[in-house]
């Protein structure tokens, strides 16, 4: 094997530029990119760069952020802040954009100081140190949260302007803890437990009620999210994570399960996080987030680079366990065709699908409709109206549609 | 169901603590806990937290770092850094710790004027933009990647003083990108074209030829890692991803890919990153990263918090492919029981594997060894060095052991 040291290229390789061998498709899409960005010149360092670090920090050219409303009448610490979906890749949400919900802000907790108590219907109350709960056994999981008021706006026709602001309350992490089923069994249960109720160490007391079947099932007391401990807006130092459950359930900076007959009805499961019907009752306990998807590219804000190879790309998911298929039209729903889905395909947790695609260069609606391991399909959100009516905000698991015009402006698409 | 919303608790719940009825491991592991700590107070915060914000970060508390040696004669920018593994949870690294290993520095790339070329032994070279990368079909996998020269430091008996040091040069991270065999494919390899060659656009213009083989099967030219863009020290904007081969061919800041009848015999090649034999010749192209595995709780630097229960976890992973089995000893290899696997078990990523023990209290020597799909089981380091002697410093996937002494301090077993 001899000894080839190549000559440097750099520039001049540009000249070299062949463009006429390549498909259609790729050929366009190229010719259609270059005539936009015209031809850069490559960056060829030649002094040395940045030593190793202690803890990395993204590109300073990356600029991705959580949106959140500022001109609301809510003060600022009783807010959300929505995942850039459209700017993610694969299935695992950075854990600095995981998007945020909180009712009275994040509070500072310090590991050395908080406990979480198991009490109520047990015959043995426990309260255990965060040292303690990170040495009994652990589990790690890649799993979704879902806010249940996410998509809201779809429900009716204004919409939202992107992705971003439409779907953004959902983000998929791999989680780490202890089950929740090991701790109350080592405490107890009496037979009369059948509920648990969780509370937060967030100042506004966020507690929620579960049945007891769900806590013996997959709840983790997670401390882990991605490789290292929580962060603080997730719950740090630990949380409940309910795997396939609707969000605010999702118990952050748990300190208290206390064990009842019945569930404690708090304001967070009556006033708050109930579905308002036509009727006028209110569906309570609500807790799955359905099977859902959607096409985070190209999405609404987009600009089609040019007619050509396009490829969609999106995630779904669903609260009952693994997707099986999502289906992708380009033609507002007349015709429908199977995505790829991404492996590995895990339980209640997104699932990232792509949909080879040549755009013609002519108006187009786009959408994804995903089918889950019960047999469960998304339906269009006309369908959940008409069930449902307009009266509440959450649980929308309908299908988003995206508009693409000539010009290649990408909008939403269920604006009517 | 009754409204019933439970009397606040707080500290007055430590009072009921009551250990007695855990099982032996467990109360014996929480008694050592608490007699430690004492009994904390629990944290109570009474105002209003944090708001949202638009990209987060850890909690002040946490403070894991990359571990990088000072006292060196090489320049800062010709170094490394190694992950905290003690320190993670799952499989996923944080992208914030994931090694470093660079020899002319981290070079701060504008994704606007980067490029990768294709030229060499190609129908049609091809210069292609960072978005122009970014429209092609895309797909996400987890993979590890893993210095050569980890853990080389194992090989000879004075061993070092825990497990990052030791063993830190090993990351895993999902990773996004479009596959190189797509623009080869494009390009047109000619038929004598056998081996690439790829560059690096850090200023020291580090280069690695791969064959065309690995090439055209599952390399990656990524651009996504934990579902944000790269991080500048592991390629910003894009890097080869070279599945289960050693760290230094992922060619990171890649701006190049020249196709070849032979491999070029760079410097990296041929001086460096071969493997000197006791007979005074080198194997060279040593790929493959085989079958390891590291018990990352308890480590040295560990102190046993007391008797009773405690959960041996670690690291697993191949080269060539799943990880099939994880054994563990407790007595220095005179006999070894299963650990047990944390799915998604995929191939050539880490692989999380736990082991319930419960410590006697007395001298252990505890390791683990890891089998792969090939049905390779991991090695004693002795057997290594018996076959390679002590010339090289790379390739080490032998057994790790952990000393745990009377007092519960956790030391280097590798030690004489």
């Amino acid at each position: 094997m001899p000894s080839m040291n190549p000559e440097p290229v750099g520039l001049r390789a540009r000249s070299r530029r062949a463009f006429l061998s390549l498909g259609a498709a790729w050929s366009a899409a190229l010719v259609a990119c270059r005539s936009k960005a015209g031809a850069p010149a490559a960056a060829e360092p030649r002094t040395l760069g940045a030593p190793v670090s202690d803890y990395g920090a993204r590109s300073k050219f990356e600029t991705a952020k959580r949106f959140f409303q500022k001109d609301t009448k809510r003060p600022p610490e009783e807010g959300s802040s929505q995942t850039p979906l459209h700017d993610t890749y694969g299935i695992i949400t950075p854990s600095s954009l995981h998007f945020e919900r909180h009712h009275s802000g994040v509070p500072e907790i310090d590991p050395a100081t908080h406990t979480l108590t198991i009490h109520g219907l047990v015959e043995r109350p426990l309260v255990f140190t965060v040292d303690e709960i990170k040495r009994l056994p652990s589990v790690s999981r890649i799993h979704f949260v879902e806010c249940s008021g996410n998509s809201g706006s779809e429900f009716r026709s204004s919409g939202a302007n992107d992705l971003q602001r439409a779907h953004g309350l959902t983000s998929c992490s791999e989680w780490t803890g202890v089950p929740l089923s090991l701790l109350l069994k080592k405490c107890g249960v009496k037979p009369e437990g059948k509920w648990i109720l969780a509370e937060g160490a967030d100042p506004g007391r966020h507690d929620r009620s579960l049945p007891m079947a769900k806590a013996m099932d997959d709840v983790l007391v997670a401390y882990g999210q991605n490789g290292e401990p929580i962060r603080p807006e997730q719950g740090y130092p630990m949380r409940l994570l309910v795997p396939g459950w609707e969000g605010n359930v999702n118990v952050k900076w748990l300190r208290r399960v206390k064990v009842l007959a019945e569930p404690a009805m708090t304001r967070e499961e009556t006033s708050k996080y109930t579905d308002l019907m036509p009727d006028g009752t209110a569906r309570q306990f609500t807790f799955y987030m359905e099977a859902k998807s959607l096409i985070t590219r190209p999405s609404a804000g987009d600009t089609m680079p040019g007619r050509g190879f396009c490829e969609i790309t999106g995630l779904a998911w669903s609260g009952r366990g693994s997707i099986t298929k999502v289906d992708v039209t380009t033609d507002g729903g007349r015709t429908w065709a199977p995505a790829q889905l991404q492996t590995p395909v895990l339980p209640k947790a997104h699932t990232r699908f792509r949909f080879a695609w040549n755009w013609d260069g002519g108006e187009a609606l786009i959408a994804s409709r995903a089918t889950d391991e019960s047999g469960y399909t998304q339906p269009p959100i006309s369908a959940l109206v008409e069930v449902r009516g307009l009266n509440s905000n959450y649980h929308n698991n309908g299908i988003q549609l995206w508009k693409i015009a000539a010009d290649g402006t990408v909008t939403n698409g269920n604006r009517a």
